[in-house]
């Protein structure tokens, strides 16, 4: 029943739950491609059941207090979202993401929720260390760390295997000091 | 991060979570007497580890779909809250209820977070079936589920056992559509 | 090995376990329309494997002291059943239940059966209240629960939901005390 | 509930539960340096929880089949009992053992209990051999298995390490027909 | 990447883990008639998952302290192993046993294998007795035990249900003292 | 009972396990100090049950093949280790690390011990990247790194908290090819 508006075109933020699992699938089925080309969100998710079973593994690592999955919707419709992957209270550590199908890119859906989700983990839950991974052929997914002031840390060189090719991983970070520090010099406005 | 603004009071509803525990304990503190008159709500929850088992309990029941837990808290004060005891999403049931620490009754706090969360049971979920229950001599709660339109189903007789007394249990009920036709007719602003 | 006589036809009651799970599966396939005229007991007990499910979960809830399945078998043969859907032993609660195939009915198993159920959760278990349910349309059930001198105590209005349909659900109960008066008045030997 | 009798003298067997843990503990503390002379049945339990968790063993091995306990009770008084300690109904195995309170002895309640529990093995479970094992110091242990007509095996030397001192170990055993055939001969009556 | 030399013919000793599934199983699949005479050792691993859940079954019970597997190669090739089949560190028992393709008999390499095994389980864990079972049919395994120095405890009548067959077991053990005594006296050497 | 031996010292490498608990704690208790130094290795080790529990973690690491621990024993005695702290091989990647007691220091056994367990990991289990962590104010740590022939992939920027203070992490890497170019070329042999 909670939503965040993400501002005046009616772009909102969810909590994103098993029992959205058909309207996630859909979701996911029109955007499939586009969100796959360079990390395999939702890869294993082709029916309602492993849809859900998603969603489970989100919901799951929520009550663990372990990461947790947020959609957005435009117009009352699921069109990506953006997540906590990793979450780590005891450290003060945590790793953020996000989706979008094609239809909602360029819009600024993703640098909007992603301040919402990164206000609260350095504000109310204590967060240092906000991190982002992304492959450095992931341009946009980059654009986005860039965009979130976020500095890049080094790069995991063939840390990952995609589709039968290793793929170079770029970590990219922003400190909660960096974080207050840009929202007090306006910088989040102007994206 | 979810908010829920409940009026111009500033009353919010937010799920209540596990990281909440020290918070949770602090209300419970000032209002365990009172919450405790007829119900054991918190009656385990007396220090920052057994009040975390509580939310960690109801954390486990929102990953399964089976419950939830959701704070009130006015001028950022956690001072009670509603809760989904049984979810039950196959059937269409569910059964609810709430807490509320003394200083912030009379304010209609309690009958303003249940119409949020009817609303999203029947609405959202699919409930058919919203359940109360309350002892008999729990006049304030027994006066909620009235206030809320609901219609008393019987009384399962001696059916509690509270500080070594039996207590008869009523069960009040409100249907889906008698919930809309309620509040088509607006019956829900006049508290 | 153990059997409770229930009279001088040869009505004997078991605890009902995993490995009758063929008889059960035989009985179930006599009677399973009958049985599912209004709930929906033993409809996922199909073949062996499904059938030593439905008993397995009785022999946990047994072991875990929450409920527990009994057979009625008349000649060597298994005809039905009482169990104990709910126990709860630190409240001193309990729900229970009965089936029988067609061509058990008509001789009082069930009402043998259950004061032999009840007598022993009453006096052996310390239960104060014995709660039985069944839909507003399930009038053998009624009447056995009218049998048992119980009292209904409400009807949960549209609280289940079966074969599309919603029912109605009566729940009716008997106190240990009343239980206890019934019993020396003799009025349970007039079935 | 359920309960066989073992002869005119009031003596009879019943399934030993978790809800007995009170009664068992006192028991074992009548006979404990008693029963504890070869064996440590009951050496955990030396209070109301540790006395439980030892019958909820059991009551776990019940539910899996893979064995089971039970009391005699002598005019209402629990004073020892058998148990299937091993239960593997796919290879037709089993081995039975037994203890006792002092009180209790020379009133031949562990063979006929015995008896009981080996008629139900062999016939109604399909058990094709019962195993006994006994350190070879324990005399009555040894009288019982050849009081019920079994075979000695062989002796595992030294495979039972108690209070410090390396035991051999007796096997003995009896085969469905063998038992039979005793039965048949009415061997099982002279004891 | 651990391995004990068994000799100059180039067999060696390995720990077989879930990470050798394909391997094991084409083993198996050269010898599953031969090794499969007596004993059903591998008869669930028909393929890849299969066989890596039979290797699992052994690298939980590593993980629990209560087993191992243990691989021998010949040539670099998997030709069979020893195994601990039940270890008991608290008693200071366990049971030990073998299986070999065809090809790789008659080299002594079994023998070989369980001096290794034998060693380490009564030097390193402090085991006092080394079981052996064996069903009276398998010749060659009655001539392993005999050939490691182990005395015949018993013959477990009929105990064994193996291809629709009873099969008596044999119990062979050796104790600490014994292996110690024979292998001072160099008894080890002539096999 | 398997061993590697690290060079003509008598250093030896072996899987570290449960029952070394009394072992390995006497070994973490003359190293604490230093051990501890940049990183928390064996903080809640300190007693026989927590460094047993330690161990344990391990042990079920290496059965589900998610990593390992492995002791370096100098003349007997335990003296230090090195780890693979996350094993995935589905992604072919790992995270190894070391510790040792300052006793142990200056003899080049953990650059021993790493290459024996980098070549497993590369040549047996097909591992891709080899990585390694280590707080940039751990010199002696990156000194390894640097030995073994590792490319330092970035700094991971405060994400370490260690005794109230947030580290920077350093992550270097080797890659497969870059391994096996390096022993190749002998680089291995001048440490």
């Amino acid at each position: 029943m909670y939503a965040i508006s993400l501002g005046d075109d009616g772009a909102e933020l969810r909590s994103l739950e098993p029992w959205h699992a058909e309207e996630f699938l859909a979701h996911l089925d029109r955007g499939r491609e586009f969100i796959q080309t360079h990390i395999p969100f939702g890869a294993n998710a082709i029916d309602a059941d492993s849809a859900r079973e998603l969603l489970q593994a989100y919901a799951d690592k929520r009550a663990a207090d372990t990461g947790s999955l947020h959609g957005i919707w435009l117009d009352g419709k699921l069109v990506g979202g953006v997540l906590i992957r990793v979450f780590d209270a005891v450290h003060g550590n945590c790793e953020v993401g996000c989706w979008l199908e094609p239809a909602a890119t360029g819009r600024g859906l993703i640098t909007r929720a992603m301040r919402v989700l990164i206000d609260w983990v350095v504000e109310e839950r204590g967060v240092h260390r906000v991190e982002w991974q992304a492959s450095s052929a992931n341009e946009p997914s980059i654009a986005v760390a860039r965009r979130l002031g976020m500095t890049r840390d080094g790069v995991l060189r063939q840390s990952n295997s995609y589709r039968g090719v290793r793929q170079d991983m770029e970590v990219w970070s922003v400190l909660a000091p960096e974080w207050r520090a840009a929202r007090a010099r306006g910088a989040h406005k102007d994206h």
